[in-house]
């Protein structure tokens, strides 16, 4: 963990991260109701909203479509990533290098560390090189800290939750993207766990407007610092909509009722 | 994804890959109908044709046969690939790098990814160099994109096509050569995935001219740019009379009947 | 094994090495009757204490928090670590390089091997290199020297910590850290076995003052010189009454009972 | 595969190449009957004979005993091979680098790879980098391509050693030396596989002079390049006589009949 | 294999290798009868006997003890090793580098190599590397061949000492070092097997003065260089008496008798 409130990532001690990285992550299961955001441009637009401090994506798309969007949208490279048609115990292939993720305009780097997996060992190992390397480009590194596999029977149960934000930190992330632990006040604990480091929230499958922004806002009164999220906001129909009520909860402390003009 | 409309291996936005690897990948089998093409400098005659924008050949082939050719045909070197004596989970050796392909003269190179095999993370990986790699000398990169293994149970479903062609564009190639989902409408979801990424078919084993031809029509009207193609060309009697139907199909947008004057 | 009395982490030839990466091995759990110390601000406050020879931490630990504290604690950075929700055989993943705990202002480095573990060679070979870079930037070299896993059925039994610290001592480390034995005769051997190199006691878990310097006593008695604690004093309402009395046992030679001023 | 027919491994187009790692692959018992063999010196002195294009042998005794012949006998470096004590699936370490081999006088460089095996993906990585490598000092490369392992149930069949022809050519192998398939006719279709890269039989364990000659002149008929011998030659009473017989064979093309004057 | 009878660990042409790598090989209970021998300068003050050509230990010893010694004692860095801990197939982790060895004073350097364990290839390969590098450094390199594993039913059998000096000659070592295979004229079968390079025989398990020295007699007889000794030596009340004998057996041609004096 450095002070990174002066990046480009972060507006007013807080970030909201847009992430499209469902078609490596998911396949086009994610996409089936909206198949015009199989077309990445059109995410790439709905980032240019004040509210999105970055849009992160894998190296392919980040190469094809952000050199159209440099000016108006920061960039988050995912540095790694697998398909869900991988059998075996949880793990993620290493698909860009951070020297190249400097190349083609990364603001930031962002990586998976799956703690309890039996590649806890190698993905930690992975994320040393990933994190000194993006000290030396002075990219801010955001862990997506998630435990899952043959050691985590519950993951999102608080105590797994704090651990995951923990590891972030010791490890040498900026900001831990963790799960929602179901509470307000697990989320604060996991907070508290991670020390000065930022923490945000995974935005996770598709909820209803208001049971989303509420889960921002005891997240955002836990004292977190944000949200990162995909489907919550490009599988809706208005993207917009969501981003103005995410922009009031998350940077101006506002309710999810007041937000959502309720 | 890089543009490649300005590379040598794409003619009017489409491509035709003549593909031989099959001493390789399948073993002497393939050539049982024609021992003649046995002999490499057959096919790279055949690659002279106007239609075929590249051949895809094994590094002992480039650097044995194509001194010969270098003026009337452009090098793809497939970097990967293994026999079929292979008994493990899909996997595919990297059999030459970069840097070499580059020396001996490639106009770009091919990656065999085979996604939901247990060695999937590994093989993503080892793309991830060889993508980067050719990046430094600006040769594009064709992704063999074929899920098969544990994680697979139909490698021809129209939602494992889709994931294909995606996942071929989250990791940064610029076309991603995938198997016939079995329709038209298949086919244009597999290319809508891909986002303005280039998709072709890949040939399989030997069918009938107009069934064949059908094929790629099919695939064409579906928004693809073409075709990768082996014993549907050489293992023919004529090929040059099949080339000269494929190029109507791909560049001039004829239909299978009428571009085999039927 | 080199010299290393002229070094920071060392005082009057003995070292009390202050521990945190429990947020890493144990997680949450540690912190649970003590959620304060959740901020390593406070156990590095703590290790301004003048018996605190250096305080060992994870990466992220130190480049989050040592800049503020670099004037008044030396720097141990412990080189490999990981989370208890792994289940495989035990292991240790190397969370920073050398260069790297050099450049954020290191003063030694740490590292575990788990002699018996399937994993024995693996870690053997990733000390060999951890100890030729330390070798380069002058930083002395601690090793967790605990065997565990397959090959050990009793982890403190006396010829097991004997084996330990003499693995410390043949591999090039500076200082073994070593569980107690359960006897002064016990830890006589270790100290015995490691020949001319430092030995210092693991603190392990919380017990109460007599019981707890009572111990360290036994192992200056032995001739160890010192301890790598964390619990004991961190766990502690006031870190800095046993830190008083520790000063007294590990410097000065009193025993635990006049430490205590009991 | 590159021109070879000007380097000094290959007279007149063919190629026959003396092997000596027997003490390496097969242990003590292939010198039981001419323990004097032993003596590595007695077969660097058979192959000063003119029939010899090349004598093959693993690092060590290279560098102990061809510095006393390297003006009468040229130098392939077998790079990889392994004792018959391993009991896994084939596979061969690699005991040399190319670097290495160049040094100490290599005019080619040997590779074993076992197809079918489940280290086939490995050993085909090995051979990547030690194929390129070859290249940057310009010294040939032999393929001992033997399919054996998992996928494979009989090594000597037609198609099997028609696929291990057509393995190293497409890999890049300069020369191939697989067993003999059992016919002159399956040879010549092995031959035709491999294009137009060299094909050697090997020689295998000892045979009668006839019928050892007889597979030779077999072979040569088929088109084959000529023979990699070890057992047939030095394990004979009378090496020079067999070779002479093999240098009117091989080259000359005379009958076994008339070879050995009979 | 290059010649060494010029270089400092070589006398008259025999060796006499001092060992003592048994802290970690076998941990404490080998030094359980003399524990003053935990003390490794006693053992360094016995290898400055005329009789001892060096001293073999590990890096950590080397380091710490060497530099008090370095005038009257040649060093041999034994750079792989692994505690009796480990319970997987036979595996020794490489503790030190080439490089390294040579920084703190190597005049020679040792490695083990269990052919036939399921690790063979893995450790010819790091074989390679040392044996490569040691070469760019001039120094000697011992090989304790011990077949052993999985493969090796009899570790002492003649057959398999015979294959363990020849698997030395053929790596590229220029001692090796066996077991005695239970006579004399197994040990010259074994030393036939090395062709020119040096064999020694290893010490093992501490025996009486007589039948120990006797053993040395038969070996020196079957032709081989001397012997790699630690307990036999370092276990004795007096080691100066038993390399008082060894000089006169292994220099110069005593029987065990004449050399004891009896």
């Amino acid at each position: 963990m450095l002070p990174i409130d002066d990046t480009p990532i972060v507006r007013d001690g807080n970030a909201l991260i847009l992430a499209m990285d469902h078609g490596l992550e998911h396949g086009p299961v994610d996409f089936k109701a909206v198949p015009e955001k199989l077309d990445p441009s059109t995410v790439f637009e709905t980032a240019t909203h004040d509210a999105v401090t970055c849009m992160a994506v894998q190296k392919g798309i980040a190469e094809g479509y952000y050199p159209s969007y440099e000016d108006d949208v920061n960039l988050l490279v995912k540095l790694n990533g697998t398909s869900n048609l991988w059998m075996g115990e949880p793990d993620s292939s290493v698909n860009c290098s951070v020297e190249y993720a400097a190349e083609i305009g990364a603001d930031a780097v962002g990586f998976t560390l799956y703690g309890g997996s039996n590649n806890e060992v190698e993905m930690a190992e992975e994320f040393r090189e990933i994190h000194e390397a993006a000290r030396e480009y002075d990219l801010p590194v955001v862990m997506w800290s998630y435990p899952r596999g043959q050691g985590v029977k519950n993951d999102t149960k608080p105590s797994t939750i704090s651990y995951a934000s923990r590891l972030a930190l010791e490890l040498g992330a900026d900001i831990a993207k963790v799960k929602y632990p179901g509470s307000r006040d697990a989320m604060a604990h996991a907070v508290k766990s991670a020390g000065d480091m930022k923490v945000v929230m995974s935005g996770g499958s598709k909820k209803d407007d208001l049971q989303f922004l509420s889960s921002v806002e005891a997240v955002i009164d836990a004292g977190a610092n944000g949200l990162a999220v995909g489907r919550n906001v490009w599988q809706r129909q208005d993207p917009s909509r969501i981003l103005d009520a995410l922009e009031k909860v998350i940077y101006e402390g506002e309710t999810a009722d007041a937000a959502l003009g309720e």
